[in-house]
């Protein structure tokens, strides 16, 4: 197969976007959009009470047009275009949602939500909802492909400025624009793609991810008005790849289209906290259902992982729960003393817990380059001498172990009850799992909000 | 005078936005404030009725909460998020409107619709929206001068991409925030900081200086009500000056602060074109105005300039308007044919015209290191062998040449005429001159939208 040549990626994309038929896609990246989207519900409700959602809701609604749409686990409702910046910040404020493996894209909190705005605004069917879905990802993360990993080293956070063209792809198809209109539509994306890493840690990351679902979404419909955009918004000389990549691989965004799904390489976190941590994790809930175990009674707890884990998870000493999301000590004093690795364990009020302050303080990390990343091996040693050793070659929630659907759906449920919105989380599990029977895309909508 | 610590300057910037008091605005910097916002008026109207802006308003109206802001030139009344991005994009769709030297940035854009939106939420007198302006410029300006000249080099719209910042800054200042909040809307606009040069020549590009508009509005009445931004959104380590811009000069950002102010280095345009075309202009007009000049007796027209007038405006087929104010050929025949060089000049209908297009033919361009970027010599060869020639070191329009007061007052008449609205020209014109002296800022508005 010849290399695509890279003055043509908008051309093509758009061509294939618009052409592209449910029959198309199979039934494996069917139903992962489907996960995705369970992942993305329960992620939402669990965030949806969080301060900066709360600000969101707050400020926008004062300027909110007719509320035709449904903020998720909110009894708010706000005009489209307001519902697909907030439900895009609620599904990513816990950085418990999914992680597309190649480029850490998290796919679904921008493109979901400017879908599900749209649904409430006109007739969708769940097909052409799953569909449009399964596209704005494939072109999102194509995206991400092509600018990784020199983007996010740079400082990119590429959720935002590669989710902005997801979501204006999948508005796109959702509406029926045909080639040039999505053209013109990724154009508009450009021109709004934007966030940076440096926001990570702040409510103002919310911003920027709430933006891209909502400024996709506006790209989709300023394009099917006739609002034009640059010719090649990808692979044009001042374009997105040649400006906001470094040694940018533009054919990535082309290659295999149509046959390989990126959908296909998204997974789902098992725990609220840094990938990087998954595999610890997994070996103390292990060592934990192996034997209780009296904190009071060892004398440390050694981590030994890539250097990477050290890089982004050896911090002893941290005083709240944004902390704790990237301390391997917190993960390990946690899940050892409570036997959980859930948002609870992860809130502020944990982190000051005087058990679990007790317990940091016993944990040691080491590096070991010869341990792949998504490994870990962690031996607990008691103070009377006796030690046991736990080894993780494949964290649960990668795409070697991932989250199974009845996984996935106890993360639902104990999210949903973390969230407080007091939704019945059944219904809505079970309307996901058969969305693509869904007439009415909609109901999906009107399950996720209080009455 | 020390360098500043690159570490600190958000802190010091914010610190100077929050104590700033309008007593420390010199005279000089307030009158170029109303001069700026005159220029903006001017190119609001006469941009007002044009497509790109047509389609903002038709698609954000859809989802416009209460009709609180006007919509400079228009009925329509929207949010003041959604006006802030509308008359933003009005303001500078022409590219006709100011431009500030040392960066090329338009700043007043993306900084007066922001206040203007909010001076009809909230009670604001015109000193109040001046002195907002004065410092909105400021921080816009020092950011992009800490970019200059890698960053837009690179491809990003400077414009859109500070504008966020200085939109937020103006906003935030007249809203009355601390330095602490101003540093989180500053870290709120950086979540937004977006514009690709490539959306240039398309309406994309509106929909990039639209958003920094009501992106900083949004920023400043976020920051309010308590979302937070990071610690260091200017200077940290994947915060925008390192993320978007290439070897930047933090320094710039607060150097001479309070003592240099970036709105005396504010330019106005006499052509809407390209600036490299002001002196060929410039140096048409005067052939024309010594004497009557017969297209069908010129053999040739010869214009000499620096290598830079011939890499942005060698271009001699042309189809469009848009494509005519980056071409030397049209400039000099339709200024030499029609002695004017204003919208009507570069019209779709003026390119097609035959008489310019005949005189199109005749113009040929030379290159002469030598001659300075801001000056040009034009010669014009009649058949009967008699040459004419005008040399102009300092274009209109420059630093060293600037339009006057009532140059731009006429600029105003004659854009207001264009746009088309049917609003009286001359109370606006009073009104801005005596802006500091008004109670009640949202007078101006009134002033500016159809009755």
């Amino acid at each position: 197969m010849s290399t695509p040549a890279a003055a043509d990626v908008t051309e093509r994309l758009t061509r294939f976007v618009a052409a592209s038929r449910w029959e198309d896609v199979p039934e494996k990246a069917r139903h992962e959009a489907k996960r995705s989207l369970v992942n993305f519900f329960a992620t939402a409700l669990g965030g949806c009470t969080d301060a900066a959602v709360g600000h969101l809701v707050t400020v926008l609604s004062a300027f909110s047009g007719p509320p035709s749409a449904s903020v998720v686990g909110r009894r708010e409702r706000m005009d489209a275009l307001s519902a697909a910046c907030v439900n895009a910040a609620a599904g990513n404020v816990l950085d418990f949602d999914d992680t597309h493996i190649p480029t850490v894209i998290h796919p679904t909190a921008p493109v979901a939500p400017a879908l599900l705005a749209l649904a409430e605004l006109r007739p969708l069917s769940g097909r052409e909802v799953l569909h449009a879905f399964v596209l704005g990802v494939d072109v999102e993360c194509r995206l991400g492909n092509a600018v990784s990993p020199a983007h996010y080293d740079r400082g990119w956070h590429i959720t935002s400025t590669c989710g902005v063209f997801g979501a204006a792809a999948a508005a796109g198809k959702a509406i029926g624009l045909d080639a040039p209109r999505l053209r013109a539509a990724l154009g508009i994306a450009s021109a709004q793609s934007s966030g940076l890493v440096e926001t990570l840690g702040s409510m103002a990351k919310s911003v920027g991810v709430g933006g891209a679902a909502r400024g996709g979404l506006l790209a989709a419909l300023l394009a099917e008005k006739g609002l034009t955009g640059p010719e090649r918004p990808i692979e044009g000389p001042r374009a997105f790849a040649a400006v906001m990549g470094d040694r940018p691989k533009l054919s990535a965004v082309t290659d295999g289209l149509g046959g390989r799904w990126e959908i296909l390489a998204n997974t789902y976190k098992p725990y609220p906290c840094g990938v990087v941590l998954n595999p610890v994790i997994d070996a103390c809930l292990e060592l934990r259902r192996r034997q209780a175990i009296d904190p009071a009674r060892i004398r440390r707890a050694v981590v030994r992982g890539n250097p990477l884990l050290a890089a982004r998870a050896d911090r002893p000493n941290v005083t709240t729960g944004r902390e704790a999301q990237v301390s391997a000590q917190h993960s390990v004093a946690a899940s050892l003393l409570w036997g959980e690795a859930g948002v609870a364990q992860f809130s502020d009020a944990a982190v000051r817990d005087p058990a679990v302050l007790a317990a940091r303080s016993k944990v040691v990390v080491e590096q070991d380059p010869a341990i792949p990343v998504e490994a870990a091996i962690v031996t607990v040693e008691r103070i009377d001498g006796a030690t046991a050793t736990v080894t993780i070659d494949h964290a649960k929630g990668s795409l070697a172990h991932p989250l199974s659907d009845a996984d996935l759906e106890a993360k639902f449920r104990a999210l949903v009850a973390h969230g407080g919105s007091g939704i019945d989380p059944e219904p809505l599990i079970e309307a996901l799992w058969s969305l693509d029977r869904m007439d009415d895309a909609s109901r999906i909508l009107r399950l996720a909000a209080p009455a």
